[in-house]
């Protein structure tokens, strides 16, 4: 059996995992869900993107986590793609499941399209926390299309707002774009947090990793609420060796 | 419970919506399926895009509906967003299915390939009421390529002729690209009725709504014969709130 | 009921498409998998396009074989398009199978992204007989990702290598691009032999057949191994009149 480290994404804290925590446990893996720095409700939101880092890294050597099957979802690509340069021996394969994977140099606002980039600014300087707070209409109509109105209003409430200095760092991953980490890419099919074509998920975040491992399903940006058992199956298929 | 109404593509007529619309009322929706001015058999084939606008504002206006989930199929897409522009009070949400969205401006002719705008002008010019006949072999391998011959034979007995003023007819559609009627789109995965890629559905017609919701099924254009309960189903994600 | 002709690509041989094979006589078809000359293991590897093409007109030839459904698969791909301009009259339809489609003038080799290029030119010359072997971190995570790593390895070791010449050998094709036989393409989602986007099996290569029958399924490039009767299934759909 194996370990996985599942990194959420924006909005998002560990605890949102749950379901697909789950099914992986009842399967006899090892899951962890640690929540990133500055995520959540009740923290400190005066974080940088080195901060959401060293969260994790220090999660890995907390719970002395080696052998890790290491997942990132969305902003968490960032993350794990990060962790990755700071602790390559603790990892045995890095997942990106619709997750970004910037190019070198980037912050993950250089990869998204001018009308987010332009949204994600003025919320977070209408905020008095420079952070930015879902829409409900994006999130209802661009993330969780495929629930039912009742699961978006109840998954809506359970988010919280997001740090924008994350957003905004340039993340050089000279050593990342060195490694040779088994990497793979899971690309639910209906996710359109990034629109489809010239700006989306696949195969233009994808393509980046080289030689990797493409595994898809059918869903959302936001299929770990909507069919967490099958999220669960396909971590496993873009998991195991 | 909702009230859709069901607007056809060319070649077709309100009836060809049967048995997706007994998916529909099954389940307890209201189901309208207006035929558009000069499609069927039977009718006067010299119309405009006017014409066939007008005649879907008049079913509403005669039906009285309002709050309506209005879907356009293939052609019907041009025509809903025209319609929107007339009745947006009527109007709940707007669904595309494979659907034409023309850019401001364009005919339906501006967006297809040239060898189909060379085709349809050939076979309007060679007809003695400017009108353009399904041919089969188009039919078989690139509408309804999920069919087998026999159900591939028994729906191509039932198309009518395409009046032709319709396609050339230029659709300024300012009003529908400032409006802010909610929108969705709903993709057949191997939908080649125009071809994937340059010139494909999605994303080159579904990214000019904005913000949209993406439904994906798999299927051939013409699904609505081939899987007429899926198609329903998803009707229903993609028009529910 | 049909008869079918399986062509198989490159590393592979006539044998490993039994389980399809089975299938499709399951069902009633007749079903005919000849292996192409230099494949296989134990035989001469110095073999160059036109001996492959050879050996399939040879075949049908030698079992008499008319009205054909002719599939081939990757490399196959190459070999049917030459072999329909050989014996045109003994083939009803043409079925590439996330197969190459080679422009006029051609070689396979043209075909493929620089770092294929690379790779199995570097192959070529460090073998003793201008042949390719599969490389197993290629085959687990660009062919095979979507089968668990046993199947992984039974199927790799029923590999052999490939020959490299009709790799580069140059495809003149006119007759093929003149040639009005039937024609379909099959495209397995989740394959990366070729990596998605720019360099892609679809649309890239099916566009070129002009107007086609598209089918897909989910899988990998060796769908074959891993669902065997949903291909087979796929091969009826893309087949059938």
């Amino acid at each position: 059996m194996s370990t996985y480290v599942l990194v959420h994404g924006s909005w998002h804290d560990g605890t949102l995992w749950n379901p697909v925590a789950e099914a992986l446990s009842s399967n006899g893996h090892a899951v962890h869900t640690p929540t990133v720095a500055g995520h959540g409700n009740g923290v400190d939101k005066h974080v940088d993107h080195n901060d959401c880092v060293q969260s994790i890294v220090d999660y890995f050597e907390t719970h002395d986590i080696t052998d890790a099957i290491l997942l990132g979802h969305s902003f968490g690509g960032t993350v794990i793609a990060r962790v990755s340069e700071e602790i390559p021996d603790r990892i045995r394969r890095l997942v990106f499941w619709n997750a970004f994977v910037p190019q070198r140099g980037n912050s993950l606002l250089d990869e998204v399209p001018p009308h987010y980039r332009d949204l994600f600014g003025q919320l977070a300087a209408a905020s008095d926390d420079n952070t930015v707070a879902m829409p409900w209409d994006v999130w209802r109509e661009a993330f969780i299309q495929d629930a039912d109105v009742e699961l978006a209003r109840t998954t809506f409430d359970q988010l919280s707002t997001e740090p924008f200095t994350p957003f905004t760092d340039k993340l050089a991953l000279d050593r990342f774009y060195k490694s040779d980490i088994p990497r793979s890419y899971i690309n639910a099919t209906e996710d359109t947090a990034l629109p489809p074509g010239e700006w989306g998920w696949h195969p233009r975040m994808s393509s980046r990793l080289g030689m990797y491992r493409l595994v898809q399903l059918p869903g959302s940006h936001e299929v770990m609420f909507t069919n967490p058992k099958l999220l669960a199956a396909k971590i496993v298929e873009a998991g195991r060796d």
